[in-house]
């Protein structure tokens, strides 16, 4: 980032809201999809499984598919597009590849990628921890894709008000995937969303013991 | 960002790596313990419940106990600092007090306030819901921190691999407080860590329909 990266970036996250009017004849194009897809996928994830996986609607036919398993939650029809951000429980499955991947590129020892693959292993065959991590990476793609949105001049707004089981058999969601979050992005309409008061570092931050919480 | 802000946030999230190496001799001070928090703050949760809360563990004794509730792993001794990054199961418990600022702030209509309220303990009165918000909320604002982290010019390390009931005994975490992930963070030593590559854009994103995953 040119000029002060500390406050370029600051501005940044604290121009990005939860917005929830979007104008409903800006589309977004497949360029711009696939940009912020790519940024997403810069986030970080347990042994580079990257567990995230994204559906993004766009057809009008699957949005309002989409909108009734949401409780009807209006912006789903406006913004041009929604993604289902899904978490993969069972991405174990795909370390070999990757982990491949990273040898062939020479960014990890191949000692080291074995002894990798055994680790994940023990740690993922508890479910309980294998759908932790597909919430966990999920959310953190998630989280850059909706800074990336605002990097682009889009808006977008995070739902998690979604009858899961609806949204997984309206879209043939495999059951390996946890649909995690709905994100809708599109151009901001109607004014700028207002910023929610946060609570103060004192209230959310304590040193060394967390009895002090 | 000045300039092209999609190409200087494009440059951070690709310039932020998940670091194993930090420099013992560098410390990390208050003012930039406070401001990552800030940052990580700016997160959206739902409702605005915010159920984020961070322990900063920088007392050498603390580091120590820390490390041996994490199989070890050394970047824990070498870094300044560590935030446990908690997720608040009980987090609906926040939400009058979190309502009534923004109401106070006029930033929400006291109306629309107390239909949320209703709509949020309907949903986390589902334990599974509440912890699963509590993930996705903490891991929100573990991204940000860690690419505000990389905008001031430190290098972070999330860790997933703990034992999360010694962790919560260790540093008196009470019971509704979920340990969602560690992130270490100082100043980088030895060299750019390597990034891992990722898989491609047309291996994460499928159009309108789940069953092309």
């Amino acid at each position: 980032m040119s000029g002060d990266p500390t406050q370029s970036f600051r501005d940044l996250i604290r121009r990005r809201l939860s917005s929830e009017a979007f104008d409903p004849r800006r589309p977004v194009g497949d360029d711009q999809i696939r940009a912020l897809v790519a940024d997403a996928c810069e986030a970080p994830s347990s042994f580079n499984i990257q567990h995230w996986r994204f559906i993004a609607v766009r057809d009008a036919e699957a949005r309002r598919r989409l909108c009734a398993a949401a409780f009807d939650q209006r912006q789903i029809m406006d913004a041009p597009v929604t993604f289902i951000v899904l978490g993969d429980c069972e991405g174990i499955d795909r370390l070999p590849e990757v982990m491949q991947r990273a040898v062939d590129e020479a960014v990890l020892p191949a000692g080291k990628a074995e002894a990798w693959q055994r680790l994940a292993k023990q740690i993922y065959e508890t479910p309980q921890l294998a759908r932790d991590e597909a919430l966990r990476s999920a959310s953190l793609a998630a989280m850059v894709m909706m800074l990336s949105a605002e990097a682009h001049g889009l808006a977008s707004g995070p739902l998690i008000g979604f009858d899961a089981p609806r949204v997984k058999s309206e879209f043939h969601i495999a059951d390996r995937f946890e649909p995690v979050m709905l994100l809708v992005v599109g151009y901001p309409i109607g004014g700028p969303a207002s910023r929610k008061p946060r609570l103060t570092v004192d209230e959310v931050l304590v040193h060394d013991d967390g009895a002090d919480l």
